[in-house]
């Protein structure tokens, strides 16, 4: 069965990216510090050469990072990247001169567009239905495997709220951010029931995982 | 050497206590649900018989319980309870009956008031003159143990942003409260630098720990 996980990493403030974000600052001030763990290891650089990383650590974060069942994933405009509004002449195509993902990646918008398929890799495909369509189609294209839900907090707590999400990974990272795009800020997150899964201790970073109860 | 440690339990989305607190409703709407791993506890209900709890369990958060470095507590005028403005007559005495903490404890708050000494029991010390002024009280009266900052996220904050803790203790509990009080909620902290500490896994609760780096 195909479940719907949510995957983030958090500061202990409860950010997902700072404050200014911008093409220029994609994670916000200070957001990098968030995906640190992950672009330290060994894993990592080998798996997603866009980094321009090489070499790199093993640790106990490596199981968690290759621990990876997604075959599709969905992923909010912010995370896609260019700006908001319409896409542009010539559109943006993504922070990564390609789909670094190696699993279909389906995009939330409110601005209609023609599949991007780079040379190679697997496709973006733009969703302008709604959070429904769009687990949908990426259940039907992850073929059995999970859907991942990545980066904007908007567009997972818009699964939360509709009881649409399985599991929440969280990797909670032991920096303040201060400001930015709170994770979690719902009044209506009350009503879910979550139950603790398996915890995960690291190098500067706790990896926590939730399900959620139906 | 005698360290300032926050001790807090706190929600997946961030909050200490959920929202309405009033005085029949200390904790606010579910916040009830963060003590809950405390609560369970046998050492906790032999601790604090004013729980009125026999029994209990005793499992993987007992040794972070019973791990109780402190000679003294601050706390804020919101966990000492009686509402907001002047003590009244007669003053509101707290929550417990007595002082069920077993250290001398220091309340920060804005109206002046003789201490109060519960018979037999450690006494409850008013401190109108701020943060710092009840930090080396507490220091004298904790006698080289530590300093605990208990409940109040705006006093925790006061000392965190005023570079005074040594350390965080986060008891993250698997709930969402969906609104309340925010435990991290300021632009300031992201010039904190933190130091990840031991993470112990246990039933219904992850027990975290920070140290503050000078």
């Amino acid at each position: 069965m195909t479940r719907l996980i949510y995957d983030v990493s958090m500061s202990l403030d409860g950010f997902s990216a700072g404050p200014n974000q911008s093409p220029e600052n994609p994670m916000g001030d200070g957001g990098e510090q968030l995906g640190e763990w992950r672009r330290e290891l060994a894993a990592f650089r080998k798996k997603y050469p866009f980094a321009g990383l090489e070499g790199g650590v093993t640790n106990a974060s490596t199981a968690v990072f290759e621990d990876d069942t997604s075959g599709a994933m969905i992923i909010g405009r912010n995370m896609f990247g260019g700006g908001h509004g319409p896409w542009g002449d010539p559109p943006w195509d993504g922070w990564w001169g390609g789909n670094p993902f190696h699993v279909p990646v389906f995009i939330l918008t409110h601005h209609p567009r023609e599949p991007l398929v780079p040379h190679g890799d697997q496709p973006f495909t733009f969703v302008t239905e709604g959070i429904r369509a769009a687990l949908e189609m990426a259940q039907r294209a992850a073929a059995g495997k999970d859907v991942l839900v990545g980066g904007s907090a908007s567009a997972a707590q818009q699964y939360l709220a509709a009881g649409l999400l399985d599991q929440i990974d969280i990797h909670l990272v032991p920096v303040f951010l201060g400001e930015g795009l709170r994770v979690f800020d719902d009044a209506a997150l009350s009503a879910i029931t979550l139950e603790q899964g398996r915890v995960v201790e690291a190098p500067g970073v706790t990896h926590l995982r939730f399900r959620v109860v139906r």
